[in-house]
């Protein structure tokens, strides 16, 4: 049995349609449910992987960056957790990429730090994401990543 | 009875003031209060929606894409939902401007995206919100938005 | 006892080790842990504020501007709240800095909002957080931030 959906029949009523849905521009999902606990993630660059997307790295260079800032970001998790087996579910990722006005590929650039988490954690990695391209980053990096996780309960709360 | 607020005195105490409330830039709540659960959104661009606001984009071309963006979010809401009916509130939204240096007018784009809300979704779709004008986008898009929405809750939490 | 990773285990089967934990490149915590409710504070900035760093602001003046905008969220949650006493932590914060290309001290100018947290609310303030550096900003701000608190329950729950 379909769900009723009065609110689409309201948006209907005014002339709103939805449109049709757009695929993932890259190794992530469009939506993810959670009903927590959190785990909040500082964004984290990765040492040594400086320059802008575009101008003096590559995508293959920006894409490594990506996937180190990603393994920063689980020896996070796995400090503040104990063990990664507490990670119930990734939520959300946002990539931050430093580039040039006309750079138009930070999807593929991000898919690194995606394609690790699907590595790293199966099922459990697949996440959303919002990758955008920036200006500068501190002290230079190429690329910053922050997440945000589900996690299972602890008594502890305090990071 | 005004509830006490010992923080605030310490504040005080130290010369901290808090300052008066700054009215919202747009169509959006300076702030909105939730327990959960949550569905996380990926960022959503605009087809066709292509340029950068300041030169080669109005305003207004800005705002039927900000619009077109929150559409793709509420299909994808309802494609996770099965019905919007399960949409208890939308928390926050962030739109990303592509832009030029001298180009002040994020807000303005981005109530495209925050009027469509209030249409569609009435006081449910009253929110905060953050506009960042940024480098660039993925594939070029004019604008990306991103939300977190409060849901009634369900058996299922994968996204 | 220290409890068992199989998901560490899986990943180092595979050729995948967990870096070293990289210090904090400022006035914050790597992460935060949190069961909610949360406080979704839309982006702030400091009216009379404005300029981009490495161009036309110096460090301090952006640190100065930073502040302002922690205090500007403040004042939000404490309107949201009706007492700071109901501040339970400071989850996230993410700080946009308007700057050139060449600036790389976007995380000096956000510790005077990070800093800002903690002599206003000690323990209670140390926090998750990016800081960015973008094009621009609504009007023109030199700074703006966002911030994600976690607080105590209530009986009203609309922003």
């Amino acid at each position: 049995v379909a769900p009723t959906d009065r609110t689409l029949g309201a948006m209907e009523a005014k002339g709103l349609q939805l449109p049709a849905l757009r695929p993932p521009a890259g190794s992530y999902v469009p939506y993810v449910e959670t009903a927590g606990p959190l785990l909040y993630l500082s964004g984290q660059g990765a040492d040594g992987r400086h320059g802008r997307l575009g101008e003096d790295m590559s995508i293959e260079e920006g894409q490594a960056a990506a996937r180190e800032c990603m393994l920063n970001l689980l020896a996070q998790a796995r400090d503040a957790l104990g063990s990664l087996d507490r990670v119930k579910r990734v939520v959300k990722i946002a990539g931050f990429i430093a580039c040039t006005e006309s750079f138009n590929d930070t999807p593929e650039v991000l898919n690194g730090a995606s394609e690790l988490l699907e590595e790293a954690l199966g099922d459990r990695g697949r996440h959303a994401r919002s990758a955008i391209g920036v200006q500068v980053l501190p002290r230079g990096f190429a690329v910053e990543v922050e997440a945000v996780f589900e996690i299972q309960p602890s008594a502890d709360s305090s990071g």
